[in-house]
């Protein structure tokens, strides 16, 4: 009869994903799991199977998060005010307070690396979720008059996942973070049709 | 008395690009390069040096390639002539007809590699460079009556490099030429306050 699981979850997760993000899957070893973790071996495959089970739990954990953030849209007074929300917390995941780091999955998904077409899969429909969220909240601004209606919601949509794959790359090349929000803010006032 | 060079060198900077660029530099071995080029270890370190002095050629001739395509521009009828051309180019670049291998600035500075800061400084120079040249282009476009007065042109710029980043990191996330250059457009429809 196994002991019951006295470890949180969610706080495992973030941890594997912070060890992921910096060494990559090829370059994280079991034993890097073990000590960013504090769990034993035999509790860690017990609870999340192998490397690749886990990579794909800790995936999976950080889309969850990502979503929450865009589905919080809801809240939002106008498209203008979602969409402004939305890419500021692309310009924070792409340039956190700690360092240079880009965002996960872009980074998984860059890698040349073979040993992880899963990753360049989950990016591929992350993105592909993304665009279709973006283009039902750029057709609202449409009916609410914000967003002309010449304007292609599907190639709008398009171009705003660009511009977050985008604000990834840039910070890896040296842009601080007033950059990347002076270029994120520039996008959504050219979807409004707004001086900058 | 050393042979004259009978090799154009021109010719040897495209053949190791090739191999930079589908290896990275850490992947790439001198063996590769002597077996991409054709030439013998040593007149290859007699005419370009070691790994790093020929891979800071072979940037500094990418990158005499890529000013040369943005300089055409001066050719074109309107600004949003130029600014189509200039996106189109950005596209081929990010995806080659021989398959998906990104752009090989991008590619060198996105390396988590301690090894290769100068590539990341090359990469932040040159992005610095592409500003300044479409900023002057927008404000051209500007005095045209082809941009808004109320646009920032320093900006819209910088948004646009943003783009330049984004479809490389789209084209390796899968996406295919027919979306990447629907973003593009969209991007330069949006500049220039057109329809989709």
């Amino acid at each position: 009869m196994g002991r019951p699981r006295s470890f949180d979850e969610s706080t495992i997760l973030d941890k594997a994903l912070e060890v992921f993000w910096s060494r990559g899957f090829e370059g994280t070893s079991i034993q890097d799991l073990v000590d960013a973790t504090g769990l034993g071996r035999a509790s860690l495959y017990g609870a999340f199977g192998d490397k690749q089970q886990l990579f794909e739990k800790v995936i999976a954990h950080y889309i969850a998060r990502a979503d929450a953030a865009m589905r919080q849209g809801k809240g939002d007074a106008t498209v203008g005010a979602a969409l402004t929300r939305i890419v500021r917390t692309w310009v924070d995941s792409a340039c956190p307070r700690t360092g240079p780091r880009g965002c996960f999955l872009s980074q998984s998904g860059i890698s040349a690396d073979p040993a992880t077409p899963f990753a360049r899969e989950v990016l591929a429909s992350t993105l592909q979720r993304a665009e279709k969220a973006l283009e039902a909240l750029i057709r609202s601004g449409q009916t609410a008059g914000e967003i002309a209606a010449d304007r292609d919601p599907r190639k709008a949509a398009r171009l705003l996942v660009v511009l977050q794959q985008g604000l990834v790359t840039s910070a890896r090349a040296g842009w601080g973070r007033s950059q990347l929000q002076a270029a994120a803010d520039e996008a959504v006032a050219q979807l409004l049709g707004r001086g900058s």
